[in-house]
């Protein structure tokens, strides 16, 4: 029941017809991509998913973590799983090359790193920490702060976390206190306590290194005046050796809805005379540097959003394909699977997966190309693509997923509240995904504000021009027409949404807030229509040139017909919304007082 | 942050305008609804709730329920709670005043109840068996056995429960197979297994009334063959003492996602010789009298739901008013619900909790009209409506509600995942409402199939001939003329649906099955957007008569616009979604496989 197996059909198609994964192995720098390469690194990485990560995910549920003293008990099995990922070498597989990793292409990231979520998400958050570290320390820390760190954190020695949250400052990092004075010997002295730190300690690497944000005494307020430091749990002599333990500890642990299995930590820094910490590049620009990790995680959760929901998805398949119940269309003894609606919600569910794989893994793609193409203008593109979609990409798919998660639960009916069953666990793991990295209402104001309303809706307008031209390509194939149609209305609806925030623009930033989240909704769905739209007609060209994986391409028309029936028509209720912004703003407070 | 109190204002006024509480005062053996008698009988259910039952709430949920030996343990509390609940009456006014209950009527019962379901769920769920229980019994048993059970089932001496499901036979009791054989002395011997039996034991009252669904050796197959027995924890002595232990007993609890203080147990009866059980009524007509429980369990779960929204909603609502986050719209410092996208948020949750409470608060004064009401014409219609609706009531509200209490986890952002906030439990205890007494999908097969395509639509037609009625007046309301029109844009989605399913009618089962909750859905909307727009014209009409609650008043006007801005829009995605349904049937399994 519990058991995982990566969805590779799904994988390889979007991954050839969507990505274009050939493409990306022509760039320099992603020989990883070809597809003997794809091949082996995804079977692979599936039998360590299947096999290590997966039976060990209800064993993190039950048992969750505990301090024990000033130490932080992790569940069992999770240090001979940290331990096999690293000898494996799937820790070094994502990481830089030029410390020792092997600097895997995102297009391949997206699908091995679904894996890992799917098979056990609150593990996987540690290995997740590492990247995101690494790449904030590659881009701002000195010569020296990396040859110290970044090959030990690169072989998995020691490991990672993000020391950013502090009581008052949850969303708003302005308000962070935690105060850092210079020590005179160019380190500082870190005291303050942060909240919400993931894997901020445990035992299952030989040291931690904490990337913290602090400001020091004569900073300036708000967001311009604080830094970004990296604080040793150990601290470490020039040669690399480990020292003394450093004053920093964990003094509470959160008790969790989900992903039990990942310690949340409060963490006590400096209680002892202050924590010793190294300035991470130039003072004050800490949340500069804190969105390159930032923009790394957003990215990754919004994999967990996929992940998670396939995980759920196989269980609930699973079930309703075993579970006989009641007479259905005159027969008895059928497995609920057969029963219209349950295959309504089954067909639901692999639906949306489906649409926020082709999505996810499509900006993965325009990844590689941002970093790799050598054309500059195609580099660019990808780039503003990116830096627009990411609070799409993450709130649209940690709020499908979270709902998908759900939809599982109620294939289970009344065992589907019973923990032991399994499947509430994913409902429960998978709610913080819309919340951590920032929220999904943080995420649409970024979307409307930085994304949007800054450069006049310019880069949306280029992409809205890309999926208007897949509504041409789409309407010229007879079988496909209707979808074409349903798209290029969806189209428009983005578009007279997109007329109305630019013009009520920075004159009504009240309503242009308040109109954040229907936005984003309505992007999202209409970006993933479009990646619908695309698989749709790769693989009636499948079909139409003899695809040997026939069942597979007629499952993917299947899909598209259920997203332009249920989902597509949801877009046009979400500009309305959009559009009738002004009565939140309006409101008066006695509206909310029953 | 966890208190409660009664939405009292949204009670009366839907009570006044809505349900029309003066002409239910009005009918024979409601003068209870007199609005003295309404006043102070909700002024002192709001100081039970908030005072007895909400604090216990959190403590249920962390405690929960444990077998120790064959006694199950529920929360320290509890006892108390339900003593009090008895010796303060209000046990005894929901109840037929026939065996000295004081019979409230239905339009009282929804708000009271409403109070009792939002301190305490898991808790209220004890009464609520005993309300179903005395029910069934006075329709289908004979005198022997009410006059030996009801008095003291009345009095809240004794307990209830309703033994239903079995492990084969979840939604689909035909399954059942528990056996009943005669004991030769007009009694029953009893065995079998039933599982998932809230409050299936405990020792709160001295005696436990299960009633139980169960076969005959030679009763013919399907549902037409299970009868109801009677099986008391304690076998009963003709002068009603007690006697020994019955061969019942509770041999596992469920470890659940919520409702945790509301123990869920495995029973198993007849393991040691049978269990001594009374028929009640006649031979194999058990699944006609357990519906006499299972359609007023499933009216007050349609209260759950909205009863949770509600607490939830408080709690959200209190902490948006004190956490002070961030910079927005250039002032610093502001409490987050003046941020626009959660003051969305709230309003959005706020809106959807009115127009549930109105909707079942309405359907509540049916139910009266339908009981009491001299005008048989009147009286007939009422319980069509109800009949019709219950599937809608039951499913909409459950829906609904839990998405507003997966609305109030997002309000606290990384708190809200955190369980010690206490705003979890909701999330968590509103799932099962969505499956309990039937899932939403058996709601929309009910929908459907027994109450639409078997008579062909009319009484929806009817309704929906009400629904014009109220668009023709709102029209007449100069400032309200843009609901009118939404409203009847509704309604034309609606009908076109409905004329859709009748004719697909019987010649297609499958694809009218694949709509059904997308159908269900949609009535949903339009039937609580009519209660909206109802509400809207009486707080327009009251504030042109200097009504002296104009804050509130202005406040329902301003929930009737975000409803048509928000919700009325989702109408027209479902309608086109019913009319897809054909793709739901059409999709080849390898559409489910990734």
């Amino acid at each position: 029941m519990d058991s995982y197996a990566a969805p590779l059909r799904d994988m390889r198609f979007i991954l050839d017809h969507l990505v274009g994964i050939d493409r990306i192995a022509a760039l320099p720098g992603c020989a990883d991509a070809e597809p003997d390469l794809v091949h082996s690194i995804l079977e692979e990485a599936d039998k360590f998913a299947a096999g290590v990560l997966a039976p060990l995910n209800k064993v993190g549920d039950r048992e969750g973590c505990h301090l024990d003293g000033e130490r932080v008990v992790v569940p069992n099995g999770w240090q001979e799983a940290w331990d096999q990922f690293v000898a494996s070498g799937w820790l070094g597989l994502s990481l830089p090359a030029e410390y020792g990793g092997q600097g895997l292409t995102k297009s391949l990231w997206a699908p091995v790193w679904e894996m890992w979520f799917s098979s056990n998400l609150a593990f996987t958050m540690l290995p997740q920490l590492t990247l995101g570290q690494t790449e904030a320390l590659e881009v701002a820390a000195d010569e020296t702060l990396k040859a110290l760190y970044l090959p030990k954190i690169v072989s998995g020695e020691w490991a990672c976390n993000m020391s950013l949250t502090e009581p008052q400052a949850g969303s708003d990092l302005a308000a962070v206190r935690m105060r850092a004075e210079p020590a005179g010997d160019g380190s500082y002295r870190l005291a303050g306590q942060k909240i919400f730190i993931s894997y901020g300690d445990h035992e299952l690497a030989a040291n931690i290194v904490h990337l913290v944000l602090a400001r020091l005494p004569d900073a300036p307020p708000g967001i311009k005046g604080i830094s970004l430091f990296l604080v040793p749990k150990f601290l470490v002599n020039a040669d690399g050796s480990l020292g003394e333990k450093n004053d920093v500890r964990a003094v509470a642990l959160e008790h969790k809805l989900g992903i039990h299995g990942s310690p949340t930590c409060t963490l006590a820094y400096g209680d002892h005379g202050g924590a010793v910490g190294y300035l991470v590049g130039e003072l004050n620009r800490g949340i500069e540097y804190m969105f390159v990790m930032m923009n790394d995680a957003r990215f990754g959760v919004s994999v967990h959003g996929v992940a998670l929901a396939e995980r759920a998805y196989q269980m609930a398949l699973r079930y309703a394909g075993e579970r006989v119940q009641g007479k259905v269309l005159g027969s008895a003894g059928l497995p609920i699977a057969a029963h219209p609606d349950v295959k309504r919600q089954l067909l639901a569910m692999r639906t949306r997966i489906f649409a926020m794989r082709a999505l996810v893994y499509t900006a993965a793609g325009w990844f590689d190309h941002a970093r790799h193409n050598p054309d500059q203008e195609a580099a660019a593109r990808s780039r503003r693509y990116i830096d627009l979609l990411m609070p799409v990409l993450k709130a649209w798919n940690t709020e499908t997923g979270n709902l998908v998660c759900d939809d599982a639960i109620q294939v289970f009916g009344g065992m589907g509240f019973v923990e032991e069953t399994g499947i509430t666990q994913h409902y429960r793991d998978s709610r913080v995904t819309r919340i951590y990295e920032g929220t999904t209402g943080i995420q649409a104001n970024d979307l409307v504000g930085r994304k949007i309303l800054r450069e006049n809706g310019a880069t949306l307008r280029e992409l809205l021009a890309d999926i208007r031209a897949e509504t041409t390509a789409l309407a010229l194939v007879n079988d496909l027409a209707g979808h074409a149609h349903a798209l290029s209305v969806n189209l428009a609806d983005l578009e007279r949404s997109l007329d109305f925030l630019l013009a009520q623009g920075q004159g009504a930033p009240a309503l242009v807030q308040a109109a954040a989240v229907p936005f984003l909704h309505l992007s999202g769905l209409v970006c993933a229509g479009w990646q619908v739209a695309r698989a749709a007609r790769a693989a009636h060209a499948g079909l139409a040139t003899g695809a040997d994986n026939a069942d597979y391409l007629r499952g993917v028309l299947a899909i598209a017909d259920f997203w332009f029936a249920t989902y597509a028509p949801q877009v046009r209720a979400w500009s309305e919304t959009v559009q009738a912004a002004a009565c939140v703003v309006a409101a008066p407070d006695a509206a909310l007082y029953g």
